[in-house]
């Protein structure tokens, strides 16, 4: 109930603070016989390291991830499987000064509101190295889902305001920046340069693909499939917004343009998103999340401390300029996560 | 584990079909000693009633809603309450005609394909009407943030591509659309008969603005305060999209823009839109949803039956042209609901 | 979290006070193309009536259950089912009197203690009366178990410390004390008729026994599946003590003894009760219940009242000599609920 | 959903094989502020060591708890505490001869039918080794508890068929048996020594005693407080029984003998074990368990392999004789966990 666990029947629950000794994850519910192996959760981990391009933070973090329990002789037992990180290459010195001051932006003056004490080092629980344990575990969920023909893909649709205009898939891991459009991809490159050197950072727009999924995923009414990945995906800290299908274009539609019209072959078109009464109907689903910029920006900024004194903060250290694409393989386990959850709900009531 | 339940500490469960016997939801947590009368939820009811302007069905649903537990001597004890309403004035008879027949943009298509049966009589228990118990909870949770002088209100800031340019908040309760601006209110009653002649539909963008809420509501991580207010907004059927604070604007920001400057009387903007890190910080919380048109056009649509023979289909019956704006009480009871749970939850750490 | 549900994938909600409108229950998670009527959850319904025969209260519940939702053309539909039974022939005018006093026995204090408030008509919430809910529910999941080949049987071992010596399961069903053991139902009715004259009441020891339970349903650990029927069980008013298999005698026994040697024909011996590291291994499960005397005993009792005054409490009204053998049913009940529930479970993981 | 957690607001996830890298627990709910050290934690650890007298098997675990997040500057932050405990001294020869066979009494067969596999090695997942991360959760909740004056005890009431007559609870810290009677704990020791010579094994009864806790913690119907303690203790490996207050002796009791008189200076006597309708009664609180005889017997014990072959079976290796006392401070730990959730629970509702 403190909120660090997500899932029903595959259930994660994360742990640990950006500065303290380790972060990790323990995964309920993964079935049982399944081959998993350090190396396979390593590579998607490293999907989400720092320090691979420009536009992230130069933190040389090795993020070796090791599988602590529920994996014998290289398969998965049924039995909780613990994973852990350790945190290194962490120095807390440029934290110190601000201690007592509350980061624009930042969960600093909430989490001392609500709990009267917060670990000031790196952001603490609320710093983004959380979802290290959010990406470990997505490797799992997206190798079950592999096994059922499920695929999951996020790409960066807007990044600083610059747009993909093409929609090459196959462009997406050519490109550093995880885009479909490799001129938008150039683009970008050169808007974030230049917002590196004005000490200043930027959101953008990620949309997640889903292909393969069968129709029938989704509990309807409170649990309804986009009801759980719009929770899933508004619990990353950047994110400020999500929307399925057609989303906030269709509030502008008429009911003939957004219902999708069925015909001998399937739908269509897809403007619900591959999601009906909070069901999976067998399209692609298709969502989209609102990234806001970083708020670590190393300009100055007004603030107060604890006293609620007047305070100019200029933060030091290693900071990246976006969350994107770095947000990108979270977004994708989040999908993946929510995804197994509701294939073991579903299998619960199918064939008995 | 069926989806019928949300919440934690306080929780609801709805059940009901659209023209089933009766809907109706439990509530339990709620906590004792509060004064509670059937007149009170009743009110909140009548606001979702249809029937009471243009744009909304005919159903003459009187929708009386009864105590059945948890109220004794016209106060809460702590146990369920259970609230009951009778489906009358339901004439299932347009539905037969169809019964075999996917409706688009409806659930008809992925309750067939998940449970291999289903009410087609008035969209069964994916009929908006399952919303019944949700507005009778929420009249009961509003009234818990009432005795903690937190309130919320939902209104309409768009409406069929209208949108509201002034922000008159007491205007709210004056215009059937629940408009804060006067004269859009006029251009989008306008729109909507346009549209009702064409035998079609209109969607819109409401928002919802809580005030009072203190600092210190939500859990950090997956239980974030935007987390579940965005599961609980898009647990609601005809909504496509949820954003908080600048929302999908955020992505296009920059740091040193979105960041909210804090000074010794606190934020001195609101772009985070009262959460930061996914606890409430003592701002306002602004939250906007976007609402699809309702499927449910009596224009011919092409689509198939359970066999997958194509069919001309045109619906009949009495049908809104908007969900806006009775969905906007259903907003305002889940934002109550998500309050109320994490309110809970903050006095269960807060005074140990 | 009131504590008013039980159960993950098949979850129930009951609610209801004794003399209030109604009581009810709301089961969540039932497999979707099941048969189900008002009669045969009606029949299940009618073995917990009162007024049977002696022993039990006069009060004459016709206790009519009510299907509300979840239900279409005679089939389960997978949405949730309510079911309703009202409160009829309910006279609060002996609650009255002592509406101020702690009844000995009763939940009375605690009630107080915990809410400020409750309604003392008949015992409120804390009534045996809540159990109509359960049983209602336990029917539709004994019929799920019947589909699978499994069946349960709950029998009286003791009354009024009259023990059965044989074990004649045929004879259950034909005396009605539910005792398999003809001698010793003669016997028990001599004891029940003794102490009615003495005003006194009794309790007993009731065995539940599951035959069909194939292996593997149980989660280790937490979830065992002796665990989650000692909690069922356990929160069924009277019942004061659980054991599974050779139970508390298994305290005094040596491993050599106590251990169940396998054969190439299975189990030799079942002192597990049918239960191994919180797993069904294919055996029968045994588990035995002890039940208290019904705390409402006619002669005087020492007491006091909201003040704390001394009281002498002299209880009117109609009440039963033992809570057996209504409460075999709900014993059935509560163990039917907890297998399905780690059914659906078993099957969510076994077929990925 | 795979039963790995235990509680609610105050919830514990534990992980880890006998065999594996490492056992451990995360606990979500601890409220913040809250001094903590490893020193603490560690201490409870020990009085569940193996090793420390006769009876015990002489693994030489050194068991050092390691705090990896939730603690800063020595108090907890309201965020999720994870411990671990690697696995030393350990040597899983002695199980690969007999991998392939079901120990009798072990949860051999019951995990191969659940899973289709198992990690053999000191019996995997389902070894007593679990319970080390329930001890170390249990340190935190019981020091949780002792800010509210709040105390538990665990103590040996029989052993190997040995009673304790006297009942001194200042012996209990004094003897090695943890029994409160001096001269049983004599004869207790010079029983188990006999029937390790035997190479058999034996077991207990353990009663629990909570002093202190005042009225109101409990949910009624089904998180009735017996029924969330009997699920607690019922997790725990060897427990096959549980009973409060009278318990069993109750089912052989008159009503009038039954009930506890409540009198101006509060109940006259405590059949009831402290609770009353699922609701602490402010009196103390009583629970006893049985627990079976540890299964691991060096004799030759009649099996079969995953083939169903038969085979003799000889366990080598270092045992325990009995689980007590070892298992009395993971029975405490269970308590103290369940009482914490439910104090917690009562916090959120009591003072809106």
């Amino acid at each position: 109930m403190g909120g660090n666990s997500f899932g029903n029947l595959f259930r994660i629950t994360t742990w640990g603070e950006s500065h303290g000794e380790a972060v990790g994850v323990v995964i309920d519910g993964c079935p049982p016989g399944m081959e998993l192996s350090e190396e396979e959760i390593q590579k998607e981990m490293d999907r989400r390291r720092p320090g691979q391009g420009l536009g992230t933070s130069s933190r040389k973090e090795r993020d070796r991830v090791e599988i602590l329990s529920g994996v014998f002789e290289g398969k998965t037992t049924g039995t909780p499987i613990s994973l852990l990180v350790r945190n290194e290459d962490v120095d807390s010195s440029p934290y110190e000064e601000w201690k007592e001051v509350f980061r624009p932006g930042h969960a600093d003056f909430t989490y001392q509101a609500k709990y009267g004490i917060r670990d000031y080092r790196g952001g603490g629980r609320a710093s983004a190295r959380e979802t290290v344990g959010r990406a470990a575990a997505g490797a799992i969920a997206k190798k079950i889902l592999a096994h059922e023909k499920i695929s999951i893909l996020a790409y960066t649709l807007e990044l600083g305001g610059i747009r993909a205009d093409k929609m090459d898939l196959d462009e997406v891991e050519r490109n550093w920046f995880r885009c479909p459009d490799q001129q938008a991809a150039l683009a970008m490159e050169r808007r974030i340069k230049e917002v590196k050197l004005q000490s200043d950072t930027l959101g953008g727009i990620v949309e997640i693909l889903v292909r393969g999924c069968p129709p029938g995923l989704g509990e309807p009414v409170f649990d309804k499939l986009e009801a759980d990945l719009a929770k899933g995906l508004m619990s990353i800290g950047a994110i400020r917004g999500v929307e399925v299908g057609a989303g906030f274009k269709a509030a502008g539609m008429l009911g003939s343009q957004c219902n999708d019209p069925l015909g001998p072959g399937g739908f269509e078109k897809n403007d619900s998103g591959g999601i009906l009464g909070g069901i999976s109907n067998g399209e692609d689903i298709l969502i989209r999340v609102a990234v806001k910029p970083i708020p670590s920006i190393s300009m100055e900024q007004k603030t107060v401390d604890h006293s609620k004194r007047p305070v100019l903060l200029q933060i030091k250290g290693r900071h990246d300029v976006s969350a994107i694409p770095r947000i990108n393989s979270v977004c994708e386990a989040m999908v993946a996560i929510v995804l197994v959850d509701h294939l073991l709900r579903q299998k619960a009531i199918e064939r008995l």
